[in-house]
């Protein structure tokens, strides 16, 4: 589970370079790369490990009449991957398109392509994209309270203390790649809040003090950095992560499932990016009722994915808590958001919901 | 263009409610709101004033049988605004509608009705919704450089100093409301950028030290706090604003143009949002040549937009130096991104074409 060290992830390009191509030409030998195969057929999921695991089915990539190209581009790219290591640079996926322009007949014709090559590294090399100097173009995540976070001042590469109890009504904005910070906090928790809206009211009346704890917009699905930021937070700090998200199949599979477990056609990555320790706090389908809060019929398509969850998703299938709280759900027909608790009062949330639930373990879903 | 304090919005509601609705009555006369109509036949462009201002043209709301819901959930809402901003609390614009399930009768039935009636508030008003406590939902804006923001601990009311120089690899995130902010700096300039990779790199490579300058990630079309975020600290440091995105109708239109002057639907509130300081650093299409750019097909759609805008925008119809430079693109028939600029090198922005493009102010666009 521990990451990676860069040097290490340069020795792995450079053993690959060797051993599948290099020494194998010299034997008179086709080139030949390996990757696992990415997709659901090929994964497991043992709470144990505590995310979706890869299983043992591989594609091989060898040097042939047709596969010339992206053979070509596969070694260019990780080329290009161990210079920036070396340079201690990054590039985006859309920056790695373009840098292909240069690259003669070997020029990718479409982003796509160069997505899927640097997928097939990713994968090759058992590391997550981010330690090979590969950034993805989006950011996300804002991060307030009682957090400490140590970076690197890209000049002198000197210590920087950034003080997350120090941004007023602002916040820390999580970077695009992660690998590099380190922690220090001495909070009990880190709740990790749905929608921006909901995070700046905590924010407003500072409850990470009241509550001692680090607050982390998700805004929506969260991002890679934001999941590998919670991700390695918690695991330095030895902290429970918290999930405040809306009572609905949206948040419940597509926000806390993946954030908590990983994806399928993600597997090769879901050890680095998934939070094993994540618990779901609410919105519940029980809160729904225990608070009385405001509800919106479910649409078909919410009762269809709910159904195909407890069918066909190994993390629904092994939790019975879930299978009942999705059974509940489906019968009482409605889903229900976290603003809805303003209907009792706009701070309600912070002086009656949040203290009530984080008491009561027994109310929350694993 | 100076912002109403709150004291003075306190007041403009009384005002409203005491002389539209109150007096009215006792004299026996139906209660009537007075909004401006908010289309764009009721706009004009003036480039002395630098926003799309709006006309005379006004609807009433008069109480009758028909409007009496409308009318009552109007007043309401000006009530919870006039105690959110004695609590110094906010309301997010969910979170209105949900409070509005406490009003019996009046109750909204979906968000676009409470989000409408705001809007007329908003408007009948003339300050943005922010200044009356209502946020939005949504987050974003990031910012990075030679910038010390002061914000208050919302408990003590005591100042927090914010430096912006300090966050590593990470950034300043904009809060969802930014009146309040006060700002100090010795920058020469604000750099705005569309993507959030870019904004990486920039950042990085530690580029707001050698340019002396603040970066702010707009992150795609700048949300209504980064906007204004950007024309608060230009307006407050009477700082020039350059635009830095890609080379594409939706990057000169639905970015650089909304950023600059304002959108006609929300005409009420440019005067607030606006940034009419701003200038069109690039991509602009003489760049695409000049820096022998790699560029994909315009589609049919992109051709026209830039037609459209040409024929029916007051602010292309008002600049013939963007007139030309849409002529030049449709000729062309090729769009251009920030990071196509990675084919000459990852940093090649940073070294070349950046120090380049600042020193000529006549290779901008207005």
């Amino acid at each position: 589970m521990k990451q990676s060290k860069q040097t290490d992830v340069v020795k792995k390009i450079e053993s690959i370079a060797t051993e599948d191509v290099y020494l194998r030409i010299k034997k008179k030998k086709l080139p030949e790369l390996h990757m696992p195969l990415r997709t659901l057929t090929n994964v497991k999921y043992d709470p144990k490990e505590g995310f979706f695991e890869l299983l043992e089915k591989k594609k091989e990539r060898t040097l042939t009449a047709s596969t010339i190209k992206t053979f070509a581009q596969t070694l260019r790219m990780m080329s290009h991957a161990k210079t920036i290591i070396a340079t201690d640079d990054i590039t985006t996926k859309r920056e790695m398109y373009y840098i292909s322009k240069n690259w003669a007949e070997a020029a990718f014709n479409e982003q796509p392509e160069s997505d899927a090559v640097m997928d097939d590294i990713e994968a090759m090399m058992l590391v997550n994209r981010e330690q090979l100097g590969f950034i993805p173009e989006e950011k996300g995540g804002e991060v307030a309270g009682k957090l400490i976070v140590v970076d690197k001042d890209p000049d002198t590469g000197k210590e920087i203390k950034i003080d997350c109890t120090k941004f007023g009504t602002g916040s820390y904005s999580i970077p695009i790649s992660v690998e590099h910070l380190k922690f220090d906090t001495n909070a009990k928790f880190i709740l990790a809040i749905e929608t921006a809206g909901m995070f700046q009211r905590l924010l407003k009346h500072n409850y990470w003090k009241s509550a001692n704890c680090i607050l982390v917009s998700m805004g929506g699905v969260p991002t890679r950095a934001c999941r590998r930021f919670i991700r390695r937070l918690s695991d330095a700090k030895k902290l429970p992560v918290y999930v405040f998200a809306d009572g609905d199949p949206y948040a419940y599979f597509n926000i806390y499932r993946t954030l908590k477990v990983g994806s399928g056609n993600a597997a090769h990555i879901n050890e680095y990016f998934c939070v094993p320790e994540a618990k779901f706090l609410g919105v519940t389908p029980q809160d729904i009722i225990d608070y009385k809060l405001p509800s919106h019929p479910l649409k078909d398509i919410d009762i269809k994915r709910g159904k195909d969850a407890m069918k066909n998703d190994p993390f629904v299938k092994h939790y019975k808590e879930w299978q009942k709280a999705i059974n509940q759900m489906i019968q009482m027909k409605v889903r229900a958001e976290q603003q809805a608790l303003a209907k009792w009062g706009l701070n309600y949330v912070i002086t009656k919901y949040l203290p009530d639930k984080l008491k009561k373990s027994s109310t929350w879903l694993p």
